[in-house]
């Protein structure tokens, strides 16, 4: 059997036009461009295995997001000088494959990462959201309090069971560690929250983000956020918020190689579902 | 006769889609937008004499442009609290309207200004454009030196005549007053050139980046772009760049508003054409 070559590929792009990452057999995806382009270089059925950081839903971009794949060593070995020139001209303008780098057979780029690392963007201008960065801003109808938003945040930092932000899975831990939370405004007045955790459950980035809004513009408590936390289920009050204001910034790997099979071994031990 | 008010409309658009600023029976253009919603709120022809800094052609942004317009006192005081969330609920995505003021009546959006400011993004990277940032970068498939890219610019600053760079038109002068021309990088690795002039002639921003982007990537000398101004006519080695790297990013007035009438007396005597 041929040996093969393990890729790290480091993707960026804008989710409007895709149904999320994963592939599905009618609808335009990331995952599935990306297939079908590296095919159309390599001959289809070359790459095997596409295993990525962050399923993203349909509507949330990337700028960092992380994906490996395997790939007979010879096709590697063939295509490595001019493979990324090549997608660039292939692929469509709003995917990106910024960077692909040969990694160690027991790099997994789901099960490897240490943190995922969320930004949402919003604006709280009266006139709506910046024309140029529509595709990932927010516009808010109501003024929005810096302060309010971060006493909202630092509440929801560290380890909890993030159950009533979560869509229950069987067998899935909704405890995750979320190691920063934090809103800043930008010189341009926009409202960024950066969260970064071990792993998110599915929507409960953009479920956090709905409930600190509501905490930000003076509808709820400051502390309410955090306050849901002790109920253990998804909570109907919170409103998920809009897709298109969410990018996947970075995703984390340890420093040392040596460390990629036993961070894999720990994350699938603790079942930990890897969604945004 | 109706007391008129004269207001002063600051207004950001994405230009992909329109065909450029001014109004044209069959196009989408931002004026053609601007004016329909304006009739839609205020009543059909209550706005009138619509006036801009810098006509930009189709495919061209905005952050920063500026128009004025006058409509009757008693229609301004009616609406002025409301119009500007109004509009924002009743434009398209692509364009905003970001701030009215009321304005003496001899501001004139395009004969008052003192200056125009514009940006042009690039992008050396082999894997192209940020796909969120796609529409207003350009991709270069030659990587650029900033230092390169300086050393033409600051040739090109100062009072020129910017034939070479221009399309002549009759009993215009192509004599313009560069005040500002740098490239800078910016930390996600984005060429930023900022250009600003007192007025431009059509097409001289995206005509100077063109000649400074062959200079850049080695193909010209760095002294080439400068070297074409003692030409005094347009010149066909100059490849015009393409519209989407171009950003409207600030339009300057007097600070003393008593100086609106002579600075709009002096543009007109000078027969600057204003346009981008």
């Amino acid at each position: 059997m041929d040996e093969r070559t393990r890729l790290r590929l480091d993707v960026a792009y804008d989710g409007t036009d895709f149904s999320g990452w994963a592939a599905q057999p009618t609808r335009r995806t990331v995952a599935g461009v990306l297939v079908a382009t590296l095919d159309l270089v390599l001959g289809a059925g070359t790459v095997t295995g596409l295993t990525v950081a962050g399923r993203t839903d349909a509507g949330v971009h990337a700028t960092g997001q992380v994906c490996h794949l395997d790939l007979p060593a010879t096709v590697w070995a063939e295509h490595r000088e001019r493979l990324l020139r090549r997608l660039a001209r292939l692929l469509p303008g709003d995917v990106r494959v910024r960077a692909m780098t040969e990694v160690p057979a027991d790099f997994d780029a789901r099960f490897s990462a240490t943190f995922r690392r969320y930004e949402y963007r919003v604006t709280d201008a009266p006139w709506g959201a910046e024309p140029l960065r529509r595709r990932d801003t927010l516009a808010w109808p109501r003024a929005l309090d810096p302060a309010a938003l971060n006493v909202a945040a630092a509440g929801l930092v560290g380890e909890h069971d993030f159950a009533a932000y979560c869509r229950r899975k069987e067998n899935a831990t909704t405890v995750r560690e979320v190691t920063r939370l934090d809103w800043r405004r930008d010189p341009d007045g926009i409202l960024v929250a950066t969260v970064q955790a071990d792993a998110f459950c599915q929507a409960m980035v953009r479920s956090l983000v709905g409930a600190m809004l509501t905490a930000g513009d003076g509808r709820r408590p400051v502390g309410w956020p955090a306050g849901l936390l002790v109920r253990r289920e998804r909570s109907s009050e919170v409103t998920v918020a809009p897709a298109h204001g969410l990018t996947l910034v970075a995703v984390g790997y340890p420093a040392d190689p040596a460390e990629y099979a036993d961070r894999a071994d720990r994350t699938r031990r603790l079942r930990l579902p890897v969604e945004s």
